[in-house]
């Protein structure tokens, strides 16, 4: 029974490993499109969203099961709720990926948005894809320095966002109707993205330390304004 | 043992109907201060925000005390489970509705955007009121109408959200860019609402019939553009 368990539980976390890298993938090839104003690379990414809520319904399901049949405790039930949570907010963030690139094909050939918003943006991209990768390495290894890291870039991402607007608001740059709509909608997803790689950091971080209880909204947006 | 869990079950459920009547007194008063241009009563919505996330974070250790000490299996697992994941969006629910407010805080005492866009602001307003309502009803009634009311408004709210996106692009409508921002973040929130809502609908109709599962995506958000 115990050894069924352990490889379920294992099952688990390769899944979650999986998920996690996919969301990794999807958020680099959607700042690529964004940057090379790439169509077939904003495709790719679009179709390749299913991939990952397909994953998160096989998380689902191997959860509610293990709960059901091995009716952990303590640690071991720890962890499957917050798999089943991990599972929850990496999905969001397939969405998330999934909506820039869709931007990005959306507006092909032209990028969305003009210079120097489109410098901003992308460089909130970064962040996401960094986040993206660290999120996908600690959910492997469970480094808790990732987890820091990964809270840093979220700081990094929020300071970014806000500045979108200011440069939105700044009449010196020339813009479109559509092109703020686009600005605001990719500043709101990509800011998102890295309020989810955070919520991701905090529960890994409490399934090691097992000390402090992560904050419980899953994906602090305490501040959508700025 | 089983009279505490019923207990316990009991009390899960209170607090989820309540969760749920605050989310909807949020989203009926953040519509409110963004047609009266009433700030005391956005201040009310951003304030009591904090409780409806206390309230997650109660039915958060109450669903992980009953998995642990009561080892629930079928319904009353699913039921659990699924207590989990609505406080979850509830919450969400709750940010939403307070990121409505503080933009009819952030623009008093002027309205955040001119007719005919506030027009239709409103009206997605009004469907995200129903929306809240029927949540709350449904949650203490598990009246598959409503859910079935609940998905209709959604879609109703999701053709207004198109609407607007084309009466933002409509140069005859005189905005500003500080409008045009607060335009797309306002339909965008409200947008995610009647998602959000839809989602708790499809997780009750899940637990009385028991026949289908519901999308995997807490709250689905296949088309953020438009």
């Amino acid at each position: 029974m115990r050894d069924i368990f352990n490889q379920e539980l294992q099952q688990l976390g390769s899944d979650l490993e999986s998920m996690a890298s996919q969301v990794a993938t999807a958020i680099e090839r959607a700042a690529e499109s964004l940057r090379h104003s790439d169509i077939v690379i904003a495709e790719q990414v679009i179709d390749a969203d299913e991939r990952i809520n397909d994953l998160q319904r096989d998380i689902d399901d191997l959860c509610v099961m293990l709960l059901a049949r091995q009716q952990p405790v303590a640690g071991d039930l720890r962890n499957v709720i917050s798999a089943l949570r991990m599972a929850q907010t990496l999905e969001r963030q397939g969405d998330l990926a999934r909506h820039v690139a869709a931007i990005a094909r959306g507006r092909y050939p032209e990028p969305p948005v003009p210079e120097p918003i489109l410098g901003l943006i992308l460089q909130m991209a970064d962040l996401a894809v960094q986040a993206g990768q660290n999120v996908a390495q600690l959910v492997s290894s469970r480094d808790l320095e990732l987890a820091a890291a990964i809270q840093a870039g979220d700081a990094e991402l929020d300071a970014l966002h806000r500045r979108s607007f200011q440069m939105i608001l700044d009449p010196a740059h020339d813009m479109s109707r559509q092109q703020v709509i686009d600005a605001v909608l990719m500043g709101r997803f990509l800011e998102r993205f890295g309020d989810h790689s955070t919520s991701v950091a905090r529960r890994v971080a409490y399934l090691v330390s097992g000390a402090s209880m992560p904050g419980t909204h899953d994906a602090q947006d305490a501040d959508a304004l700025h």
